[in-house]
């Protein structure tokens, strides 16, 4: 008898009816003889609905205040959950972070887990019951109440998962991870597995699929996340550790494009590191989150340099960079596409970033920045560009 | 410098904007020098919106479940209210039942205040912060939340003031007590205090204004609780004991009338003592609130039993009078309005009881049962002649 940790996303529970279709899904899987333990996020847009009740509060929310009352979201839905599963004669209990001891630390609004109190959790599954875990929340040092930031959800699954030894299934709106986006590529396949590390890079890229700190989880403990449909019988992805890496595997796993950052160009600034380094940190210490940089070689001890920035970000970033930079010497770069390939392929596989560039300037694609790590390749082109390219390298890769 | 406990209804924080107003006379009062601890309720309709969500899930919602359900609705309020006090400048914490220790005991849905943990409020007072704490709920010794009951919010304000030896202000929609409901005679006086004993009484006969376990803890500590509209200068009453009953002071203090019992007729039951216990000992244990009780001299050692019983249990109380009485002798009288006065100056001043019914023979009004307290007197009349009674009644008391 396996302990299956499932997680329910909040438009799997959008509705008092889904809710009673995500019962029917969890007695279905308890009476193969498995324990449940059930994680659920809000239900649908409760978390929007809750912020937009603090901001009509205030402009500036407090923030331990507004975890506060985000949490009751998951209370919410968590209690009812566990009503409706008692309603169909199972027995079930609900429980807050408080009460499973989900113990919390770092800021306001994106807090870590650091522990889980688990003796609740199995002392109820000892008694035959169905546990549901209100997701996304925690308790701080200070018994504040605290949240794990959008998709924390997934998180508490697996961590729940790591300290139960249990089975851990996302259950979503999506039927599975794909290699590239089906709304931007509509031949794009499902991948039936995905190593950590891909999946990892592919949720940095703006693959809003998995809470990022969800996958670091699992692999750091090495508890494969399944994700897929509710109440469906599709077959989903595995997120796991990947070892068969050879020659046949291919070289790209995914493929991911964003258009959420723009690029700032500082011509002539001081070669000195000193200078880069002072402006890097005074970016950082407004956490500004500064993405691809890149830097021309020193001509009179003059270099030209670009980093992209998140949109929302460039106000601030600007009065920073000031700073350091004559006004007339920055550029603003807004028509930038992120695309990126990743696939832990290419740590054995040569010639990728080879074959992707040729076909790059093959088809007047500019490429205005590159960013590397072992197993991924970002490149900064121009926003008209990025259909023409997905389909080029989808192609080519049979993504 | 003292500590002032403030209690704010439903209605004073139904809306953003009201949860603004409340602030700001929080400020006012703090700006006056005292320490403010805030309870507040659930905003407008939260409550009873959350009930008809779990009503949607199961047409009998598990009760544990269902108070963790309603405690968000305090949740809510409560940090919306800390946020709005940040945002015009003052420190202010939001803490559930959790975090300042509210233990309870007895059943979910109407649960009793069994102690609070005062120490994280007073430390958070000793920092100049407000306190807001939600109301209407607790932690059971499982770890469980319970609600204490419609209106709990009131017991939750008097609690933390008997705890904090402060001063406990109950805000709500009603500018004070009233001698008679003003809806049923306009002419009615509100009085500017009332003694605890008197406020029980009212309350217990359907005026809503106050929790009733809320006045007898104030009493029990001997904390007077002032009951007044929010945002407004307008006097309210004060709720205390009151000790100056002498020969001028009014023998009745107030009036009050119900529609919600109906009476139940036994005719020709045993008047074996073993019987009639046996009877009540078995309502009672389907918690059937009986009120008024009347016999009349056995015969043949059988007697006529009337009782009064809330009209939503009567089909219950039909199933067990039936293993008792014989069909036929079962007589049912929906036709009851219980009118009561009550007045601690009874106490003193005899003939209350003869007046009244003097008053009501010489109009036609027909009595079909009395019960009395100390305190208090009540009558089941005709529904017809309860506005008659009101105000003859209403006129001779000068009410």
């Amino acid at each position: 008898m396996a302990i299956v940790v499932q997680k329910y996303g909040g438009s799997s529970v959008g509705t008092v009816e889904k809710i009673k279709m995500v019962a029917q899904s969890i007695i279905k899987r308890k009476m193969n003889g498995d324990s449940l333990v059930v994680v659920v996020s809000a239900m649908g847009d409760t978390t929007d609905d809750l912020i937009d009740l603090a901001k009509q509060v205030t402009g500036n929310p407090d923030k331990r205040e507004l975890d506060a009352l985000l949490s009751t979201g998951e209370m919410i839905s968590s209690s009812l959950l566990a009503m409706a599963l008692k309603d169909l004669g199972h027995d079930a209990v609900s429980y807050t972070a408080y009460q499973i001891g989900i113990r919390t630390s770092g800021q306001y609004g994106k807090s870590l887990i650091d522990d889980i109190d688990e003796s609740k959790i199995k002392e109820s599954i000892d008694e035959g019951k169905i546990v549901i875990a209100a997701g996304f929340q925690g308790i701080n040092e200070e018994g504040d109440i605290t949240t794990l930031g959008r998709g924390g959800s997934d998180t508490t699954a697996v961590a729940i998962a790591v300290k139960l030894k249990g089975i851990c299934e996302i259950y979503t709106d999506v039927d599975g991870i794909y290699s590239v986006d089906p709304r931007k590529y509509v031949k794009a396949k499902k991948l039936s597995e995905i190593d950590y590390e891909e999946m990892l890079e592919l949720a940095s890229l703006g693959a809003q699929v998995m809470h990022s700190r969800s996958v670091e989880l699992g692999q750091k403990y090495g508890i494969p996340i399944y994700v897929g449909l509710s109440n469906s019988d599709i077959k989903g992805t595995v997120i796991r550790e990947v070892t068969n890496v050879n020659m046949e595997s291919k070289p790209v796993t995914g493929l991911a494009t964003s258009d959420e950052d723009i690029a700032v160009t500082i011509q002539n600034i001081s070669n000195d590191i000193n200078v880069l380094s002072n402006l890097f940190e005074a970016l950082a210490s407004r956490r500004i989150n500064i993405d691809m940089i890149s830097q021309t070689s020193p001509v009179d001890e003059k270099v030209n340099i670009s980093f992209t920035i998140p949109k929302e970000d460039l106000k601030e970033c600007l009065g920073i960079v000031k700073n350091y930079a004559d006004k007339n010497s920055i550029n603003i770069d807004e028509d930038i596409t992120k695309f990126s390939i990743v696939g832990i392929g290419m740590k054995t596989t040569s010639g990728v970033a080879a074959k992707m560039f040729k076909l790059f300037s093959g088809n007047n694609i500019l490429v205005k920045m590159i960013t590397t790590s072992e197993i991924r390749i970002t490149c900064a082109i121009r926003q008209a560009d990025k259909l023409k390219a997905i389909n080029l390298i989808a192609e080519e890769f049979k993504l």
